[in-house]
């Protein structure tokens, strides 16, 4: 089976945070048909070593080319800061985008010197955006600040109640402070925070930089120069695949997607 | 090696939350060595498959068997729910104590009718408490509900600011209005955050049952019973091995169990 224009992206996820990228990538390309994989049983990699999160990802990679995909979409934070050369070496010759490179090149094209990066305790803690965003212009000002409370909250729903700004108003304040103009968001839950977070920056004027939004875009225009774009009028498909418990998954995807999943399907991985 | 008085009490969780259950046994036992095994790298169970837990927790208490230890205590709710049985036939002719046999007697002792359980999505959808309580008096009322930001909370150090407060405001709401009399706290984070319960509570009388306590206090008796008490006047010795992560551990550890963590060692297990 070789790809061709009508073949589906993979888009991979730790869990189920990814479906923000799924759904980002919905809205610039809605003709494509996207298939989903979220390693709900093995969640969440972020405390994982190195080499454990390496060898998941290679074998999901595995998964996707044989489902036939036309260009891999990393949307985990944490694969992207260790994995990329994997994940590359196993989608063959295809195309392959992750959140973190799509999101520094975001970063920089807003021209914003003094920039502030939130993500999980892992993901601050490896650096990948800062030493990413150093090495296009060394004289930026980076700021970061690990955000653990935001994946529960947004996985309990409470994404704009009182628990939720005046959580925000805690890990932002220092933000808020120091004059920070640009602001990553750098896991794919913390989209579903945008309205809450502009709320706690009040009058303050800061550009969010959605990586979901980013690499959606960055797929659109690599297909567009591979000339693989769906030239189907019709509106893609979203099949989802998980590594277990699909009603859990259910029950959060369709807040995350702000839509219904129409199919979910059990892939068994190995413990 | 045989077991005797002088043979450490092995206490294991799938993290860092059998902490608290550490330092209860400390508190009801101090002259007792105690050797704790916290699977961070594999954490959290509440995700995972029944067989899956059940291997990890006949893989640890065989590691504490090997430690020689004299009693194993399961602080961990999710093991606690699944794998008592194989907890039981890995240590051998050991005695084997857990949260969940403990916290619901210590609930059944209290004589309050209504009672209300809180713990992590895994433990309350297992309903674990409830069935056992229901066995061993079908008059009682059982109101369950899962706190999933409770842990994230407490391991962020948010156990008493108003963040805290205001969750456990939203998440108690239903029990003040129906009158539970008595509420177990059905995770090994929970007993961090007693103070801000009773708060939430105010003038309303609540019996809070902390598996912890309960635990440590069952190890007594059953200690006692096979003359297994150790006779020293020395205070006991505290040894922590955790499957990854001994950094991240330590800055948590003195916070759930009060004091310094003096020892911690990492024991490598299969991924």
């Amino acid at each position: 089976m070789s790809i061709d224009s009508n073949s589906p992206i993979g888009i991979f996820d730790s869990g189920i945070g990814g479906l923000t990228v799924a759904k980002a990538v919905m809205q610039a390309l809605p003709n494509e048909d996207i298939i989903y994989f979220g390693d709900t049983a093995r969640v969440p990699y972020g405390i994982k070593s190195k080499s454990t999160i390496q060898k998941y990802s290679a074998e999901i990679t595995r998964f996707l080319v044989g489902k036939n995909v036309k260009m891999v979409i990393i949307a985990c934070n944490s694969v992207s800061a260790v994995a990329k050369t994997v994940v590359t070496e196993a989608a063959e010759n295809l195309p392959v985008l992750n959140v973190i490179d799509a999101g520094t090149k975001a970063a920089i094209k807003t021209g914003k010197k003094h920039i502030g990066v939130i993500g999980t305790l892992a993901t601050v803690h490896s650096g990948a955006y800062k030493k990413k965003l150093l090495k296009k212009d060394e004289s930026l000002t980076i700021k970061s600040k690990a955000c653990p409370l935001l994946v529960p909250l947004a996985e309990e729903g409470w994404t704009d109640n009182d628990v939720a700004l005046r959580t925000l108003s805690i890990y932002l304040d220092s933000f808020k402070k120091n004059g920070v103009e640009a602001l990553i968001l750098g896991c794919t839950h913390y989209p579903l925070f945008k309205k809450s977070i502009r709320k706690v920056f009040e009058q303050r004027e800061i550009e969010i930089i959605d990586s979901a939004d980013a690499v959606a875009s960055s797929a659109r225009s690599r297909l567009r120069k591979l000339n693989l774009l769906n030239s189907s009028n019709k509106p893609g498909n979203l099949s989802c695949f998980v590594s277990d418990h699909p009603q859990r998954f259910r029950e959060l995807a369709e807040r995350f997607l702000g839509r219904e999943i129409p199919d979910i399907y059990i892939k068994q991985l190995l413990e």
